[in-house]
């Protein structure tokens, strides 16, 4: 195994090469280690560091082992520490000794860092994509059956009806913070930190603000140190995919429990459930289940994160070898996840007939009747502790209370009358509540 | 104990009681309760739901007990199962029925998101407030030394030398990082969640944008059920508190390493050690110690609602009533964290002598020669093989570069002249390092 | 503030006083200190270290301070750094000069691993007491339901029936396996290590093995260095709880599943539900959804621990001052849970007419046809197949496998008979199952 | 895509078989699924459920299909969704029909978790003999230098002086206890859940007993439905790995810091260090850094599995399937780990001249002479207290305590006399310490 110290030394064990090697993963950054090169060895160039001749070779032989990457044609027939010495072999292989001169003022500590932000930017702006999408489809979803309405449930527990569109609407909101949040986390990754080299900077006369502009940075790192030992924008992102899947997991949560033979609210398309080996009948949610279950990735994926830097000296350390497997894990997770959960809306049938028994529940109205007391003068207080008597007194006679007479809605408040059965549906309930997010609210 | 449903059912036990109550630890909401129910009665006035004579009095109520707390003479002396049910107790001894309406148009569900929200609003800036203070205290403490030149480590290990102030720009960085993450946070939690009710909105008619200006909050929540489910802004605050833990634990172990007897580069203050009962010499660094220590409570909190949000159905749970632990302790732990490390800083002294011992290493200058070759036309990876070569040449004579004759430099590069000897001192080394953000770049 | 070495130095500062102090929650730990600390002097006693008389006085100060705690009697009246700076006061307030002999041949680091280690076997114990009360009371709730059969699930979805008392056994398996891991976790709990004072031992003539006599430990820990940096047995312990943690939530998962209006298969009595402020209407689990929800703080903790002791070197540092919160806090989660969920199922009813609705899914024998056809030679998967063609075909022409014929059920497979009717019912379905472990197996 | 029911319904789209295919990690549980699947078809067999002739014909598949596994001639053509239908396809392909009864009286439920019980015991006892090894090497290392003693230290502090191989044998005491709960963690690992079927049991009259005995189980799972939903095992094992994996972060942090340029104690083999591309002096512990920070991955993999089990409904649930991309990790992670440890310890060299330097400070014989003291009859606070006293005046006087006279010791403390002089230096020292478990106990 090579070594990158002087000769006439005793080389790296295979054992330990193989354990510190990161080729095995971090190949996914192929294309953007070469895209960094280039803009560098063009910055070397604009220096005086390296010929025009130099750089045309160079920028040629980098585009030429990138279209071969692009195109599949690209073939790794050795082992190498990493990316950055596979990129720089292929080089070498193809311009020789010039080659040579492209690992000026830099480093691969720098290099890492720059490599890995133009990978999160591409691919968090591709999650960013992938959630419009979602929401678009979900957006449909309710559009597509916005006359039906549903028990809205806090607890658990019938609470009071909403659109079902509402419910779905409550997704989106989720996502709608996601995309924001991970907006709000790219301002930290579109950082340049090439150029900040091993820790210390560099004696050589090189040009920053060249190298950002070309790679479409909005700013330069401010400290060598730093940039070189700076892994927020990695934890950042994985956060931002742990709450993410914490959103996902809580929309496959309620799919999955309408989905019950007791709920049977949903019909999932056969062609998105699987089935078993032993029982023939069964028709299973495990696609939501898994996108479930991968919520465990996520926050595993952060703590692993968390754990590897903290308590770590500065500046860069080899541990920080390890954010690339978490950080790559979690991005394809949540797009995986995002996707696949986008066709099962694409696909979702509802059962009015089921969801209807399940609003025949008088007690959804109950607020609705505290709520027609406060119109009246009557103080919540006295309305809400009004309607729980009510409750009580129709579940002691087992009864109903659209079964109830005048007299008996005026022995528990006397200004209860016959016209709160009208509140007894849920069309009359839903399209009551027009307050700004309430589920009755205006939509244009 | 009391129930909230209709008379004559049986009450809760008073193990429920104590179990579900979260007065033990959610009574520091209790400004932040006071505040939002003044501007829902304000709220209720304008929109005709109270009268002006009914809102006056119960915001004289209001202010009055508030007046109490933070003059310290609230008295509380009976158990409650909420801050809420707290503060309507005590308005409700103040002024009697009128009281029974504060709770119009509105849910503990929004509410206590409320709450949380004005706490983690107010809270947050106190914490960016103490990292602007403990960065002012850091880079006063790099200008108060701003000749001292250290090893700058990689690997922990010697890389090159840099400006002890240069390193400790690195600390600052990172603290701004979290202010500006915190800042990006902040607009997630500033949007008002009241008014969402406890799922659906409500039938009465209400003026959000009122409350949402009276109590500063940016925008306003735009799905209701969405509203009373969302502990994302908590979760955001718990992961940049994480993070900046992580940052915290970093540089506690720096110092904690300097501060061994090997290095010996910083003599903290007697006043910020401790000792122990059986060793009388010990002075440890156990302040340092427990703020690294405590990175552990961040991580966990941040765990714990990341677990607790798994996989909940909409909208509203009991579950999320336990967000409120991990985020008091959360936030408590890094506000103390910040500035009892700000008073470490501000006693620090650094021993001179000890450092120059360290600097004495020569091979802190081997990346400086290798740049040496470069800006005479040597390609890098030939500079630094030579200087590889260089390193082993000087070990297996047992000598140092210092003492090589211009011979023996020829003949491990002809490149090489006895003006290298010129590159062998920190004080060079950093002064050639002028690129953006490197450790000698001019900084006004 | 007190400092612990030579006089004329400075003392500490308050802030750091604070920050370091752990008195406010090591206190719990004050009856094992003075345990441990009885055996400490009487061995000091027999060792010839101190006098006779120094013991009896000294034992003598102990079990008053120890009485006083246990009676309610102590009163602490001024701040202590640590359970041990305390215990040390009160007997020194007693007894005057001869106190200052207890801390000999002791040092901090090993007297906190000791009442550690003291309070771990003695709540452990509990919480396996608890458990198995737990188990008691899940026990005769199948006991008392035992004709009780539902549909058992997987994937959240219809699968086979099982008796309910099964179901509620395999809670008590979980359970099982806890107090079986808390068990051995406890054989590495009960290790003495004291006699190991700050790292090295001393140069004191003591006799560990009368301590852990003494105390009744198992073993005495056989490396000093190892004895005062070990916190496993407090991250066993987390590990324990939470995975009971664990197990709890997926308890509390199912009954809050049932008691959904859409299941309505159990009845949660009124002492053990809570209400809505705004929905008069409301009985929510609460009890239920904290016990899952402070999974969280299980999780959380263990994170925590394992967290802090990432990395920390050799041996005893600060940092592990912080093992103490999360221990408490787990344990005190473990056991409260543990018990409310008694009161839970202690007044827990079923609905049996919800869930005799549950069972009219036909889809629930759908196994036990097509074992039926592999007991008449048939192969399982053809089998499996043949059941599967049945169900789609019910499906298709909107009927149910009941209401079929003879020559219906041999066009699926000739194998098939008008048998298999006397398969669609919940009680033949159970008692069926008698392998062993299964659903129908004969329980003595 | 297949489905596993009916005819004429719709398939599994490939976005769905991709997204739930276990196939792509499972493949390594291949060996297991065979052993398990010979022992099934036996017990068929001796059940009288299929004829022997049947079981002969299966049995040779199975080992057939198994054999060309273990030497490497095992071709998969197709994609399977997991490796149980890998498997069950390789045998049908060889024998036909008959393949077809395999699958009777087994789930893939319980059938996984055989699968995975196997994986686990024999995985888990590999790492269990390699942890054996890597303690003999520490303890050869030890061996080998076993004169040399270095400062102990606390709050990464000097405290007291210790043997070398005693610091090294608090790391063996560290990998006996993972060693140790490894072993009672294969208690619970080591049950058979065979025959626990989908969740039922089953109607067919099998012999689980047999088949625990075939493929050495301890015991039999009780209740078939806790014997599907059971991942304790999984955890517990992750717990133990992530545990272990904090044990060898401590050991690695010692390592890289006694092998910083300031502690100089340690040479590392160039072997085992790595170097750096831009400066070429370096030669880094990138070894011991990618043990440290792959503790990351083992708590992250911990936190994946709890998070995935909470709170999940009985009984299994596909987010199940999760478990074994981080049970695999773990494994893998911690037998390389230890693997990579004993090489860098098997070359481990130590500089005597700089471990000599550090044990120069006099400070580190404090506490010896405090014990001093106590021998004369003084109490340990006062000689406490005194020996602090001594300190001072040394620091103050810029002296030595070597360098005082009997005068001085006596206005110290009257007790202190010139002999005090021979506890200043290390071998005295740690002959001293002869108390069980010190650094100075005999060891035969």
């Amino acid at each position: 195994m090579k070594t990158l110290w002087g000769e006439g030394e005793k080389k790296v064990s295979k054992q330990v090469f193989d354990w510190t090697q990161s080729f095995s993963f971090d190949f996914v950054l192929f294309p953007y280690d070469v895209m960094g090169s280039i803009a560098h060895i063009q910055m070397l160039c604009k220096c005086g560091i390296i010929t025009k001749k130099e750089e045309k070779i160079l920028t040629l032989a980098f585009k030429s082992i990138l279209n071969d990457y692009n195109s599949g044609n690209l073939k790794i027939i050795k082992e190498f520490e990493d990316v950055h010495s596979c990129v720089q072999f292929l080089v070498e292989e193809k311009v020789g000794n010039v080659a040579k001169k492209i690992h000026t003022a830099r480093s691969r500590n720098d290099q890492i860092s720059l490599d890995t932000r133009l990978y999160c930017r591409d691919t968090v702006n591709k999650i960013i994509n992938s959630m419009e999408k979602l929401n678009n489809i979900i957006a449909k979803t309710g559009a597509d059956n916005k006359d039906i309405i549903i028990p809205g449930y806090t607890h658990l527990q019938h609470a009071q009806p909403v659109f079902l569109s509402h419910h779905l609407n409550s997704y989106i909101e989720m996502l709608e913070r996601d995309i924001w949040r991970f907006k709000d986390a790219l301002k930290r990754v579109n950082i340049l930190p090439l150029g900040s080299c091993a820790i210390a900077g560099t004696s050589l006369n090189i040009d920053r603000a060249f190298v950002a502009k070309k790679l479409g940075f909005d700013s330069i790192s401010k400290n060598s140190m730093d940039a070189v030992s700076d892994r927020d924008f990695v934890i950042e992102l994985l956060s931002g995919c742990a709450i993410a899947g914490m959103h996902l997991s809580r929309i496959c949560e309620d799919i999955i429990l309408w989905n019950t033979q007791e709920f049977g609210w949903v019909v999932l398309d056969d062609s998105v459930v699987t089935g078993s080996s032993m029982m023939p009948h069964k028709k299973n949610p495990d696609v939501l289940e898994l996108i479930r279950g991968k919520t465990g990735i996520l926050y595993g994926n952060l703590v692993q994160m968390l754990t590897l830097m903290k308590g770590l000296p500065m500046t860069y350390n080899r541990d920080m070898q390890e954010d690339k497997p978490p950080l790559f894990s979690s991005i394809q997770t949540i797009e995986k996840s995002v996707s696949v959960l986008g066709l099962v809306f694409s696909l979702i049938g509802f059962n009015r007939e089921k969801i209807k028994q399940s609003l025949l529940d008088e007690e959804l109205y109950a607020t609705d009747i505290a709520e027609y007391l406060v119109k009246k003068g009557v103080s919540f207080r006295d309305a809400h502790r009004a309607v729980g008597n009510l409750m009580v007194y129709v579940k002691n006679k087992e009864t109903s209370v659209s079964k109830l007479s005048k007299e008996e809605l005026k022995k528990i408040h006397p200004e209860l009358n016959m016209d709160i059965m009208n509140l007894l549906n849920p069309q009359t309930s839903v399209a009551l509540k027009k307050s700004f997010g309430g589920t009755g609210q205006k939509m244009d």
